[in-house]
């Protein structure tokens, strides 16, 4: 029986269970309606509007076969009615209709639907202080914000930018109008590190540093308290410092947008989703709802979650249009893969972070590790910098976070492990991880193999590490005495720090350190050195084989410490 | 208690399982033997020692730090004894003692034993065929045989080079060879394909096509069947022709090195594997065995499978050494992920292609798809060529494999199904496989993820396809009139092909088609064009609609075609 289906929000969700629905029921009718006039767009390609990299907007929202995706498009092609400049005011779950109101000429209608299916996305959040309502305060919350954000760019009056929020949209958005503009960008963030709750603290000082390279300033910590100006926003003052500024973008993160459903008495979460269950149904299973405004289940906590993304949205559109059409579709959850470029380097993760994982109540340590991307004999290669987070008396994996160069070797690694995480696999998966091996891709025991095996050695407490950070507050305190700094490393690699500092810098190289055992002291804490981590686990090894067991090894080695920007 | 160790082979394997075990029980004795001068070198780098990537055989031989791997280093470094020119000649299971033969001095000793690894590895199959003894004639079998083969090249005497086999190892020296010294080069091959058993033939003919387009050319389906030549091979014999040639290489596969393990009594397979348990054993539990001389299981098949591949050896070389200090590690078995690096592409895959999974039993279809390997309005971006093998009722998946640019987007999409093979996923896993999402690193629709929902609806039937070959044929044959070409693409895309051929090239745009179909004949079978074959799709959804169903929708669309050298 053919049904009368009515999907509210026309962007990622709802084009995707439409088209997905009519492909499986072509008799049925189906009506999107959206408060836009802009539909069906790829809202991550924001940032890349704003630089410059994707000229026009109709490229966010074109196919790619180059059609645009406008109401004629998905009334020809698929047979799907689009009302756009339409909101949906109320949902009367009794009769089962939509009314509706038309943002343009103020006309209401009332859409009558079998099944209903809501994909209304996001708002971005507000501070609620003073001077919010200035002029070229935007957030980046959809196509028309963009445009006006660049059109506000490109006609030169913006010569400094402050960006409130170093998450991913405002990390993207400070190397768009760094790099492609040359805007003096600075980043004003609450927290104490770059995206928080995201990757661990060591990471993101190597992120801020590698962003502070390119000219962006970070002000960490830092609250901000008011917007000033003339009409115009012309300084942001914070609990620190005033600061000038032609432009504020606000990236202080996104909340569903639920009102219609709050409204409609639909259950909504503590934490302000719309509940679904795996069939992505509301607490009325004739509406359903996904994307941005639902939340789901977070497959390593086994809690809720939220997890905005875009591609989350596809898919569960994909589920949610198979569904309307009588079938039995799920969709899981998620383990909160993401991955981000930032000038010459991508981060990207999934599960959780170390700091996340104790919130939640796991006893967890973390590993990381600097290895080459690629075969060390290979020409081309990098390095590579990778966390493991891992559950101390289980060995269970919860998250994976690094950083690498722009290629896809980095988010390659973390896609490798994140659906692993679903299944629960322990450092031993991690350290067998069937990788396809060749010397142009990889090394024959890969980053990944090394990590899940650090990982293990550090639980079996074989190796005991210290961060780079916790290295260089040592080291600044060096005159106290109390440590000894010991370079594994050839005498190649450790003349420099030898001769500048030669009352506290040590070569024995690992190979002849079994040999030398007689210089190591044994009445101060041992700093293990080497270029990674490698060789420094290996003189540990020795040291405890003689008995001397208080060394640290240095997680990462001077590539970590050099990633972090500190030079000795 | 201190143990006494003894390795046989010092590659890969060898100093994995010695380095790990030493860590773990650094008071106990080990001995590593290798039959060769030069030992734990990267064997899958000697295509890249061949091309001039990588100068010096040392560098295939050095750590990551830059020291030569040799019996010094081990011996400094590692604290293991190694003996090299040294070959096991027999294993004494009573006595637990290992004879051995100095192949310099020709001096015997005796190794005494509590516990034996056997990291024997292969040897290249070698064709016994008149004239195999000839000067000029290589296998790639190991480091000296890759330092002559470079020093015939380097001399300049090699106007022309023939290699037998066209699989990983013979094209990679193919790419070499023809590449970077400019040799006139040719592959024979016995079978019908390139890579025969790893890709499908419509990926092998984009392999091939993509290799001639490199002036490597290639005589398929053709045997070898003797060398001629005056001391040196001067011409190669085949069924069809006679190829002159300055240097032959054989790469007609490899086989596990047993001899030793046979002689001892030790359990061999079928197939001449060495039997092992997940622990690493052989069929004697003081003998461990890994690497390429070893069978472990097929977790596709469930059945023992020969995967020679250095990456797994390293990863069995730790597990070995965990059980020999007493753990129980296991490992347990590969989907056979690989990777190659061909002129301007990577190919990958894991699991099984279709003919292999029909062989084994499986009712099995594929699905193939090509897309953008990142978001499509992104600046940066390349078509990706991907299949997917699904087993028919349970649509669990068997393998995957495809084709695409020189980056790592093609094997990090197969790394991200290859672990999960292991856990017996099924269409529905691939649709919602959680990749991380970020225009420059994908699309919100990930390939992956376009790939499991077109193998769900082929599996539905929904989606009736047919090959790029297929096609092809079909369109030769286009006077026949038996087929209608049907191309749903805009206007500017069809308009060439319907000027060039009138009688047989028709345009109905996909978005037109629900208005047009009268113009569309109901006695001939028909042939849906269009790019990707996304829109051809929903032209196949629109006719069997309207009760038109003899369709069959173009995989891969004209991308496809193109790929494959076809020009219309």
């Amino acid at each position: 029986m053919a049904q009368n289906i009515v999907v509210v929000g026309a962007v990622a969700l709802g084009p995707k269970a439409a088209c997905r629905f009519k492909r499986l029921e072509p008799e049925s009718q189906i009506t999107m309606i959206d408060q836009s006039s802009i539909i069906s767009y790829g809202g991550c390609g924001i940032p890349y509007f704003i630089s410059g990299d994707v000229s026009e907007p109709q490229q966010l929202q074109s196919t790619s076969f180059n059609m645009l995706r406008d109401e004629k498009f998905f009334d020809d092609a698929k047979d799907i009615r689009v009302m756009t400049n339409t909101q949906a005011v109320m949902i009367d779950r009794k009769a089962k209709v939509v009314h509706t109101l038309n943002v343009i000429d103020g006309k209401n209608d009332i859409l009558p639907y079998d099944k209903l299916v809501l994909g209304t996305g996001s708002r971005p959040k507000q501070l609620k202080i003073p001077g919010s309502d200035l002029k070229g305060i935007f957030p980046v919350s959809d196509m028309h914000t963009a445009i006006e954000i660049k059109e506000k760019i490109s006609g030169g009056s913006v010569g400094k930018a402050l960006i409130v929020g170093a998450g991913f949209i405002g990390l993207e958005i400070a190397e768009a109008l760094a790099d492609l503009w040359g805007i003096e960008t600075t980043v004003v963030e609450i927290t104490n590190q770059v995206f928080p709750r995201f990757i661990s603290k060591n990471l993101a000082h190597m992120v801020q540093h590698h962003m502070e390279e390119n000219e962006v300033s970070f002000h960490l910590s830092e609250k901000v308290l008011r917007f000033e100006g003339d009409e115009t926003v012309q300084s942001v003052v914070t609990d620190k410092r005033t600061i000038e500024t032609d432009l504020v973008i606000m990236a202080v993160g996104i909340e569903p947008n639920t009102g219609l459903a709050r409204d409609a008495g639909l259950k909504i979460s503590p934490r302000g989703g719309i509940v679904v269950n795996k069939q992505m149904q509301t607490s009325d299973p004739y509406i359903y709802a996904g994307g941005d405004c639902v939340e789901i289940e977070n497959l390593i906590t086994e809690k809720p979650g939220y997890f905005p993304l875009g591609s989350l949205a596809n898919r569960q559109g994909r589920v949610i249009g198979t569904n309307l059409a009588g079938g039995n579709e799920q969709f899981d959850g998620a383990v909160g893969s993401f991955v981000v470029k930032l000038f010459e380097i991508s981060v990207a993760g999934a599960g959780l972070t170390l700091d996340v994982a104790l919130q939640e109540g796991f006893d967890a340590i973390s590993a990381f590790i600097v290895q080459f991307d690629r075969a060390h004999f290979y020409p081309e290669k990098d390095l590579m910098y990778l966390e493991l987070v891992v559950e101390r008396e289980t060995g269970r994996v919860l998250g994976i976070q690094g950083l690498g160069n722009t290629g896809e070797g980095m988010v390659g690694r973390i896609n490798a492990v994140a659906e692993l995480l679903k299944h629960k696999p322990t450092t031993r998966d991690i350290s067998n991880l069937e990788l396809a091996y060749s010397p142009p891709f990889s090394s024959a025991m890969d980053i990944i193999n090394a990590l899940g095996n650090t990982a293990e050695n550090i639980l079996e407490e074989t190796n005991r590490v210290m961060e780079a950070d916790e290295f260089i507050a040592w080291w600044l305190e060096r005159e106290k005495d109390e440590t000894f700094f010991l370079d594994c490393r050839g005498w190649g690699n450790a003349e420099e720090y030898v001769e500048k500092y030669p009352d506290h810098w040590k070569s024995i190289p690992q190979d002849e350190l079994s040999e030398r055992l007689g210089e190591v002291p044994v009445d101060k804490r041992i700093v293990l050195i080497c270029n990674t981590g490698v060789r420094s686990y290996e003189a540990q090894v020795t040291l405890d084989q003689a008995g001397i067991r208080n060394s640290y090894n240095l997680q990462g080695g001077m590539a970590a410490v050099k990633k972090l920007g500190f030079d000795i």
